[in-house]
């Protein structure tokens, strides 16, 4: 069986761990590789099980795959425009034996609604591409996974209240400093921002993350959490961490 | 001198200390009284000795008595619409010696432009009515002071956003659950929200105040600040709270 599933990992590729039930993510070590706040995003969001689940600018699958283990759902589609990212999406979806429960959709995100039935979802995650300027990437898989060229925060917030039931919920993870952009676009397009986390990098240092669910249809009133450190001041995973990497019940 | 200043007081009104250089206010203690609330928005905003500065929904001055004193601003107006605590605010500007840098203007917050020129404002403070619905008090000076009774948010912002300069600064003070309304009035009125600041009551708590600066004309971008915590878990006011009250350095 392994050495079966081991072919699905091309030669320039390698098979990384994701810390949670075994979980495993075929990566380019080269190309655009997940970080933590795919990690805080999977854990941040929740759903049930008979939950409809789109995934969002997917890249390789992390956030699909570790929120529909999470979760256990049994419908859930990716959609990833890159082709060599969604191909090894795809590649993971199946190394984990999720074949059943995960669909991707190579897709531009702007199409989702060539596949996807219009208010027929009902949760969606998103980690979306952070930068709208700034030093961009050479490799084009990296930028695009990182740099808004090819979609934008609002087309995204757009696309998402279209795809979503009445009442769906929408779960993301963006730059701090996007607050205002990230909110002001979610209430246009009547996805009303519930919840707020603020993920501090360290205690005393800025935060660089917030998380946030929102519901579509539903009426104003936030809830801002405690805040989310992910280390203390001497370097050390703060338990909180430790407990959403799973190594710590 | 002292004799003199104490005819300032009616019968039914106390003098509370606002700790802060000696400066004092002067209360109806069954009317509207001031709360944490005000001290930390004075404390929160900044301002250069020749801005001019306007603090609209003033109440008895508490802000901008203590605002004007922390900044040593010298061209200073309060907007207050209840004669009541217009008239208390006067009196309290006069107690302080601060009649020749603080004036009221007993006037709807609406009717601002018929006594301060529009684009004419360097910083605007305001601690709004916070309640659009819930449980309100009987007594119309305290529902008026909490409630959006006379004015909502999105006219205050809309008459923060004509009286300011280009360029100019909003300092706030606001509910933790309304900080979506909050931004999107104030990016609305094109004043965009540069830093954002929650206030936790303890540790563990769920936060009540947001403390947000704002600056008219400005370009997206928000700095979220450490988390502001009032008291600790045994009920003890944390050392920034002291010296926030001043009562300690």
């Amino acid at each position: 069986m392994h050495l079966l599933k081991d072919s699905l990992i091309k030669s320039n590729e390698t098979l990384d761990d994701l810390e949670y039930h075994d979980l495993k993510i075929i990566q380019d070590p080269n190309g655009y590789k997940f970080s933590t706040d795919s990690v805080l995003l999977a854990n941040f969001g929740r759903a049930k099980q008979s939950d409809v689940y789109v995934d969002l600018c997917s890249g390789s699958g992390v956030v699909a795959i570790l929120f529909s283990c999470k979760n256990n759902i049994k419908q859930g589609y990716c959609v990833e425009i890159q082709e060599k990212l969604a191909d090894m999406c795809t590649r993971s979806i199946c190394y984990n034996d999720l074949q059943d429960r995960l669909s991707v959709l190579n897709i531009d995100l702007k199409d989702s609604l060539k596949c996807v039935k219009e208010e027929s979802v009902d949760v969606v995650t998103v980690n979306p591409p952070y930068n709208t300027n700034g030093v961009m990437s050479d490799i084009d898989e990296i930028a695009m996974a990182t740099h808004e060229v090819k979609i934008t925060w609002q087309e995204i917030a757009q696309v998402s209240s279209k795809i979503l039931k009445y009442g769906g919920k929408l779960f993301l993870v963006h730059r701090a400093d996007r607050l205002i952009d990230v909110v002001d676009s979610l209430r246009h397009y009547k996805i009303e921002p519930k919840v707020l986390r603020v993920v501090y990098p360290k205690i005393g240092k800025e935060p660089n993350l917030i998380l946030i669910e929102a519901k579509k249809g539903a009426k104003p009133g936030l809830k801002i959490m405690q805040p989310l450190v992910l280390n203390t001041e001497d370097g050390q995973e703060t338990e909180e961490l430790k407990r959403i990497y799973a190594r710590k019940n």
